[in-house]
């Protein structure tokens, strides 16, 4: 490309990735707001996130209309048409986040009553893991950093079976008391809405190595999500055969 | 572009075209196995379901290979570069679907005791809707149908109402008896999996529109997934007061 021409694709490209990085703090505060609003039950606070989504909504569909631009405009090649379709990718699933976030939210009225002080805290935590892999990630993809974007794939283990074991403990609550089913259903939906967080972060941290290395990391990554698998009996039933 | 190119460029957009469809005929025939392995308790058929996703996945990288191909060779401008765009966008909607796929028939094992045969009847229910969205809706982008497109988005609305409904349903079955409550939770998430099916055709038929008019619709669907706030007591409990 003539030199005037890659000094406008770069200031397009920076305009993106400001864009992208204003979407992921968002997407971050909005994720912490919808659990503290969710364990306080807070519903103005809820409502405040739900109304703030259509924010990072709009954003996505800014990158989307500049990156059409780009590549009708620009006709990148090579890496920088790898950093155009990125950034496309990247918006898509912080937007997803930004959706998770709004879900929780939507969730604090019916958590009024009876939930269960133990696996709320469980849910703080596993919100806070996948709220700093969001901010690890953005961060990775805007400073093109390989190694913090892998390390970032490597902690979704850790919400996964942080949500395993949420699951066991919530199916444990419902059945200790019919009063638990609701809120623990609905806290059930949350940390399943976290966990998907944490699979789009590892989805952005596989574009970060796409965009930088020119191809996703080879290995599978362990998945440690095994609530699709458990079973859990109620107290007294340990002998009982199914039928 | 020159003709040749014209004709090189239309050759490849119909390759795209044919591996979306067989990856949506994929899909489809995906959800419909992962259900009803689930309700017959087959365990092979779900294990097939889990195995065969890769096939969607891959299709998924052949078409987005395949798009950065197109960008970085024919530079398509205009409703050509829609086309390239949209193509990778639905693509990457139709691997969602099969992951849910993936999902439901894991859940199968789980499943191997007590799953009430009424929500059982009304997933297979959502199943077929959304298995037909999904039809329709990949039908309707290889013929760039505008009018089909609009007709599968409308009936989303139908998948989000009778999960709705479901949720409660499933609520009071999980309420009657603590041995419902495992198989009923893994029922809510299968249910919760397929409303999801419902919101991916329609983000297809999105594109269509996108396609075909270069901009999205206007008016905001309406939603009718209110399970966010259903709030559901146990029977006895309906006088007490939340403490």
């Amino acid at each position: 490309m003539p030199r005037h021409t890659v000094v406008a694709f770069d200031v397009e490209l920076n305009a993106l990735h400001r864009i992208i990085a204003g979407m992921g703090s968002l997407a971050e505060e909005q994720l912490a707001s919808a659990v503290e609003a969710l364990s306080v039950q807070d519903e103005e606070r809820a409502s405040a996130v739900v109304a703030r989504d259509v924010e990072i909504d709009q954003a996505e569909q800014e990158v989307e209309a500049k990156v059409i631009r780009l590549l009708a405009l620009r006709q990148p090649m090579a890496r920088d048409l790898r950093e155009v379709i990125s950034a496309m990718k990247v918006a898509n699933n912080v937007e997803r986040i930004g959706d998770f976030a709004g879900n929780i939210a939507k969730r604090t009225t019916a958590l009024r009553e009876h939930a269960p002080a133990g696996p709320m805290k469980s849910v703080l935590r596993m919100a806070k893991l996948a709220g700093d892999m969001v901010h690890d990630v953005v961060g990775a993809y805007v400073a093109q950093d390989l190694d913090k974007a892998l390390s970032v794939r490597d902690r979704d283990a850790e919400v996964d079976a942080l949500y395993t074991s949420l699951f066991r403990e919530l199916l444990t609550y419902m059945m200790e008391s019919s009063q638990h089913i609701t809120p623990c259903t609905h806290l059930l939906f949350v940390a399943k809405n976290i966990e998907r967080i944490g699979d789009h972060a590892t989805n952005i941290a596989e574009t970060v190595c796409f965009l930088v290395q020119g191809r996703v990391p080879d290995e599978e990554r362990a998945k440690e999500d095994m609530s699709s698998f458990t079973v859990m009996r109620p107290p007294g039933a340990e002998e009982q055969e199914p039928s």
